[in-house]
């Protein structure tokens, strides 16, 4: 079993940013604001997602269980609010602010200096009850790869039909690994 | 459906490189030295096989599609000898190699200014058959994402008891979506 290392998690957390700007600014529109049918996200509204996250998900809630424990549930995240947030936003400006939001709420992780004994701390998420502050810093880590890991499928969806046969091989085309609602 | 456009496929393979490096360069061991269990890959084991492609792949198999349509089928690819070319070299090295191999593979695809008709000229993939240029090239793009993809899945399996009860939740922790062999 892998031991949760606050190190480990913020130098995931600190390069999430600067890779999806590497990929994904000035890539045609083809790629970056095309889904995967029906009301499923672009690359687009995953960037989208993830800054709305830095400003309502994870921190606020290290906040709440830090001040809070396990006596006040997280806020449910609004999965709909970056819809008002990015009206009329360019893919670049969202990119530029998901650095921006990420490096300042990652020097306000630092500045706190957690201790072992503070990521042991509980609090209490709306869906699934009681974690750790150890739990949920871990999952925000996660969370990254996991709409990395969508991103990617959401591009490669685009190509389905050009690369033919290959589409049978190659595991992007065969993956359901789609996120539950939480 | 959505046409293969060569400069759109340009357009993402130009930035694999650089996304990759953004997030594994200095990013600790843990995350890039270890697998998914039994005989996986790791994180430092795709980018060698990147790599592997770009010097015996892709382009190989453009130039002997150009030079010999179907009447020489492809060379199938080990995908053992990167073991043997990537022996000893640091995750960084490999990176800086990347970015080298696919700027030169690029470069070359450019000069030769490839028309629509060339697009549609055929070669035999030593597997399923008959195949054209323009798959070729797109899979070349679609084969880049379904490595991001990988990646994004092998760096969230080392923290998937970390993360306790999101695990559920994060599309990442769901994936089936694994390569077959080629």
């Amino acid at each position: 079993m892998t031991e949760h290392n606050l190190e480990d998690s913020i130098a995931l957390l600190a390069r999430t940013p600067a890779s999806l700007d590497a990929l994904l600014r000035g890539l045609p529109d083809l790629w970056t604001r095309r889904n995967e049918g029906g009301d499923t996200w672009t690359a687009y509204d995953v960037i989208g997602h993830l800054n709305h996250c830095e400003r309502a998900d994870w921190m606020p809630r290290t906040r709440i269980l830090l001040d809070h424990g396990e006596s006040r549930p997280f806020e449910p995240l609004d999965r709909l609010a970056q819809i008002q947030e990015n009206r009329g936003k360019t893919l670049e400006r969202l990119l530029d602010e998901f650095a921006e939001l990420r490096a300042a709420n990652l020097n306000q992780l630092r500045s706190w200096n957690l201790t072992p004994a503070d990521l042991e701390k509980r609090g209490r998420h709306p869906a699934f009850g009681s974690v750790t502050l150890s739990q949920l810093l871990a999952a925000w880590a996660v969370h990254d790869l996991s709409h990395m890991h969508q991103i990617s499928r959401i591009l490669a969806y685009q190509y389905r039909e050009p690369i033919g046969p290959w589409g049978r091989f190659l595991g992007v085309m065969q993956c359901n690994g789609h996120s539950a609602q939480a």
